[in-house]
């Protein structure tokens, strides 16, 4: 037996494995009833069953009896810690109001703003948690939360501290995002430009400080900030080393796509107005896009993201959930990998590749996460499934038969 | 105190009751702050709290502490109990086949009638729990099962038992259906009146001897059975006592919604292709006119069911999921809700309508459940929300903080 097996510390025998490690022929990168040994929390060994002595495995093995076993989901947007909700503008907008009219009556992000600012740290993690679970029950091993309800210093470092704090209590990798840039606050109507330098000034380097985010986004729509505030913000995130994440496209073409794939955005987000010189940016830069079929859903929206033309370059697509309590308020990353195949059109696969290989470069997180290979984490779930297109197919009707956090076997579902 | 207070088991106090009793004025049929008595398993009193003096309650209450209590919701239309899987069916809709081609390479009902024949009763319910489990832990405290993957006597009796097995196992009232009508089984082909007959006069007996199904279903559509064939079916279901349901005016107008109000159906489901005649049968009749807003998502249909025109005429509308393998593979009556909505543009007080009050009559059970009134099934559920238009206006963000099953808290999640 090869020293690999011999080191590890739990072994998993009679699954098949949908790596989705692309240097593995076909569909799901499949390896059918395959062996996987983990390792202090890394994926040690991976092989067909058919390739070893059974008998020479080190402990006692796991015999998954055929099930699936896949990398754990990842929803790389959300939006996941608010105060409030916004169930009326729901209503409002099925009666037929507009944006710009529910926005007037003081509705939209600066409500939820408002809302926000009113609660503590600790009730915007016990308005948080059902959200998390209902993630984590999926089988979400790794979300990443953005701020952005705060928009003052104080308020944007409670929602990540609120953030890293759900890290802490539940089995997920939980990433951070900085997102002051999601509206002009009210104290600054006229004067967002102020803001900017607000945010690159002084919420920053508290924010660095304290390392209390992974990324930077910016919402780059004419409603929010132009690309020449949205590059200031991103340079000065990037001095302050954190990934780059942008809101692009969603509303109208701003060229926000192009812009992020020139700094090295990780990714670009929503781009159902995405355009051919967009794309042809991101596929030179690499920069992930990520789709937000919730959102698409919710508002009723008809123009599409260009999926064939993504898919002929080459762009490595994500989806997420966008969670959040206007748009999308939707806590389930397997409805949007559904919704992405029946609004976007992706294949099954496609959406499972972009829940994890795609979904962990979307964090910056591509070189650990998102894949079942040697050295990659133990992030993974077991699924009583008879083929792996079952995960997007379907909605509700199966949770994880097992989830496996960093190598340790969960006790979902949590309640 | 009045006598019915006093003969509670249990009583909530502070509690927001949507009691969706229509002779309350307003939406919801709300009850601020009210007070609500359970006895043997039925709503004994409900009242404001304000009309009361707490202090000569019996027993200790409950404090819901604003939380709001709203009806048990009922999923009056699914197809729980199946065999196998149909994820290839959906990869390859998505990449263009239509469903005579899936059809005609084997796949369809009767792939999942191959499946499924295949399975004991005891296989089946194995696989049917997930789904069930799925339903009860959104707050599902009535479901409707139909039959009709079986297509043998053998077969449909086989179902129909897995069903009321589950309704022993788990705490929901499960009301069955035989659906043997829902396409010509391969051994009938070219004779579907000799596989009607055999309906009418070998299993419809054998199923009401057993008591194994409070309703009877058909397919009304070119692709299944005929209206003469149908009527057939229903005057030998009525003959037996059964309820009457039918799936009608899915893929073309059959006067399918008609024939069923004028026999009295409980329901007509699917209705996409309803027009007015349809609309004033149901009118005349009290027929409920029940909308599956899945099978619309799923199948990409852009011919929406004439919701201004039903409402308009004043026809009870209901929402269910159509959960099965082909069409509308959503355990998610939460979901249908909020569908109902988005795609078919209910209101959300109509979506909860549809689930509580209406379901309820489309299932023959108005009289006891949907509505919190004294007299009706406690069956209830207690939500954590601020108003209740978010029960349809956001997707898996909350589960329900209490499930109250004919009186009794239950230990839900189910897993
Ligand atoms: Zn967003
Ligand atoms: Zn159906």
């Amino acid at each position: 037996m090869h020293p690999p097996w011999q080191q590890c510390e739990q072994i998993w025998i009679n699954a098949n494995l949908a790596t989705m490690d692309p240097q593995r022929p076909g569909p799901y990168g499949i390896v059918e009833q395959g062996v996987i040994g983990i390792c202090r929390g890394r994926i040690r060994a991976l092989a067909p069953m058919t390739e070893l002595d059974l008998s020479a495995l080190p402990g006692q093995p796991i015999d998954a009896g055929g099930a699936w076993l896949t990398p754990g989901l990842i929803d790389s947007h959300t939006h996941l810690i608010w105060g409030g909700q916004r169930s009326d503008e729901f209503t409002r907008r099925l009666a037929g109001a507009d944006y710009a009219e529910i926005a007037r009556d003081g509705g939209g992000i600066l409500a939820t703003v408002r809302a926000t600012r009113a609660l503590s740290e600790r009730e915007l993690i016990t308005r948080a948690r059902p959200r998390l679970r209902a993630l984590l029950n999926e089988g979400v091993t790794t979300v990443e939360i953005k701020s952005g309800y705060g928009l003052t210093c104080d308020d944007e470092l409670k929602i990540l501290r609120a953030a890293r704090a759900l890290g802490e209590e539940f089995p997920v990798r939980v990433r951070t995002t900085l997102l002051a840039a999601h509206a002009v606050p009210p104290e600054f109507i006229g004067r967002a430009d102020d803001y900017v330098e607000l945010i690159c000034e002084r919420l920053l380097p508290k924010v660095t400080a304290e390392g209390l985010a992974d990324a930077m986004d910016v919402f780059c729509e004419s409603i929010a900030f132009d690309p020449q505030q949205t590059e200031r913000l991103l340079l000065s995130a990037r001095r302050h080393d954190l990934g780059l994440k942008l809101h692009a496209e969603q509303l109208g073409n701003s060229g926000a796509a192009a812009l992020g794939a020139r700094h090295g955005a990780w990714s670009v987000d929503h781009l159902e107005h995405l355009d051919n010189e967009g794309i042809a940016a991101l596929k030179s830069s690499g920069t992930v896009a990520t789709l937000l079929p919730g959102a698409f859903y919710f508002l009723r929206e008809t123009r599409r993201p260009p999926v064939p033309e993504l898919r002929k370059q080459q762009v490595s697509i994500a989806l997420a959930t966008d969670l959040n309590p206007g748009s999308s308020p939707l806590a389930s990353l397997r409805l949007a990998m559904n919704m992405g195949c029946v609004l976007f059109g992706l294949s099954p696969e496609e959406a499972l590749a972009g829940v994890t290989r795609h979904a962990a470069r979307a964090l910056g997180l591509g070189d650990q996460l998102g894949i079942l290979a040697p050295g990659y984490r133990a992030d993974m779930l077991l699924w009583e499934i008879d083929h792996p297109d079952q995960l997007a197919a379907e909605v509700g009707t199966f949770a994880p038969r097992q989830r496996i956090f960093a190598g340790e076997i969960d006790h979902a579902p949590f309640s």
